[in-house]
Order: C-alpha cells, then structure tokens, then sequence
C-alpha cells in the first residue's frame, strides 16, 4: 500500500535491522524499543489487523514468532517476551499494517501492564458472554 | 497440572465464564478484565508459555483468538482489541499455563501500553541482531 512504511520495509525501500525473512514475512528489531532487542514480525503483503490475515499466514505469523522470540531469549539471554498485537487505533495502533511486537523483558524494566483491572459486577459477565457467543 | 488453575478450569472442576469451547481450546472470561469483555484463550493440556506450545496447536490458539476477538467486537461493539501473551515470570506472567489474552479497548479507557521506549544508540541495534541471528 502507498505511503505504508511496512510495506516500503518489505520492499526494501526503506532499510531496517532485518532478524529474520521468509517469503511471506519479516522480522525486524523495532527503531524504538520497550528493551534492547524488542522485534516486530510482519507480513510483506498489507493486511491492517491480524482480523484481516488468512488463517494460513496468520499461523505462519505466531510460528514465527515463537521461533523467534526464542532465538531473542536465547541470544540476549533475557528470561521472558510480551507478544503484543494491537489491532486497531483504539487499541494504540500506529501504523496500520498487521505487526506482532516481541518485546524483550528485563527483571527491573519498571513495565507495569494493565494496571486498571477490576471484578465484574452481578450478572454483567453473564450479560456479556451472551453478547459476544450470539454473533461467534 | 496438579494445582494449576487453569487445569482445573479447563476440566471444569473450577467453574468459569466459557466463550468458547473445543476439543483443544477453551476462551473464557478474564474475572479481573482491563475492560469488560477481556477474554483468555488457553489451552486444555498444561503448558508454560507459547514457546512450550507445539506449532499445531499454537496455530489453532492464534485462529481461535482471531474468531474470538471478531466477535468480541461486533457482540460488544468495540472498535479494537489488543492480544497480549506474557510469557515468563519476568513477562508478567501470573499463571504458569500459556493463555491468550484479548484485551476489548474503549476510546477513554486511559490505558497507556508500553510509556517507555527508546531508539537505539550507535551500533547497539547492530550487536544484538548478531546476537539473535546466531541461535536462530
């Protein structure tokens, strides 16, 4: 897609810190890290969310990212990885070609997650349950 | 695994909010959600994190949390959704069996993902690719 930056990166417009390629996908090390050696796996062709990958490069995509998020443990000798996928702007989306974040995670990086958890109320899960299996 | 709750969610000895259910996988509700909605996917068979998960079933995890995060959002009509896994104590990990989260996210909900991150100094980004590529 024109203007894409993923797009260009996979086309080799653009250079970027290339970890690993295939002929469907990329994993390059993200220009701004969470921790040294946070990588992005994504598709050479465009898809906006990982709603919008086919299911056969979808599987590709978590292969390998579990390939190499244990190559990132392995050879950073980090102990843990966060994979993050955001899909959609509400959901902090930046750039909209599908990536999967494999965020490096060190024992005092200071990274609190989802601080904001709380219970439900009464019957509010039984309510939302209905909703979501009614359209699954 | 004796004593792991999500063993014993997924033989039904606990009971749970169930989203979604086959012979491999099970979605159900997050009792503690970041926003309501927030979905798990975990496996039926124990295992730690998504690098334990052979790639078979790690596949159908990733296409269950893609048919489970579409309907997330048309059943509660959110606009996106963030997949999360932490894998490893360090990773935030509280529940040493793998599971998916689907993370509903809501325009206001004031979750900010990630606040620290920073580009790479000189050759550093050199150095670690190096590092990867070596054990991949």
């Amino acid at each position: 897609m024109k203007d894409c930056i993923f797009c260009k990166i996979a086309k080799k417009e653009i250079p970027s810190d290339i970890v690993f390629e295939n002929k469907n996908l990329m994993a390059i090390l993200d220009i701004m890290p969470v921790n040294p050696g946070h990588t992005l796996v994504i598709t050479k062709k465009h898809y906006k969310t990982m709603i919008d990958v086919p299911d056969k490069l979808l599987s590709e995509m978590i292969l390998v990212s579990k390939k190499v998020g244990k190559a990132v443990m392995k050879g950073l000798k980090v102990k843990g990885f966060n994979l993050g996928v955001n899909n959609g702007t509400v959901a902090g989306q930046k750039i909209d070609h599908v990536h999967f974040h494999i965020i490096t995670r060190l024992a005092k990086d200071g990274l609190k997650l989802w601080p904001q958890r709380q219970g439900y109320r009464a019957t509010e899960a039984e309510k939302i349950i209905k909703k979501i299996k009614k359209v699954l």
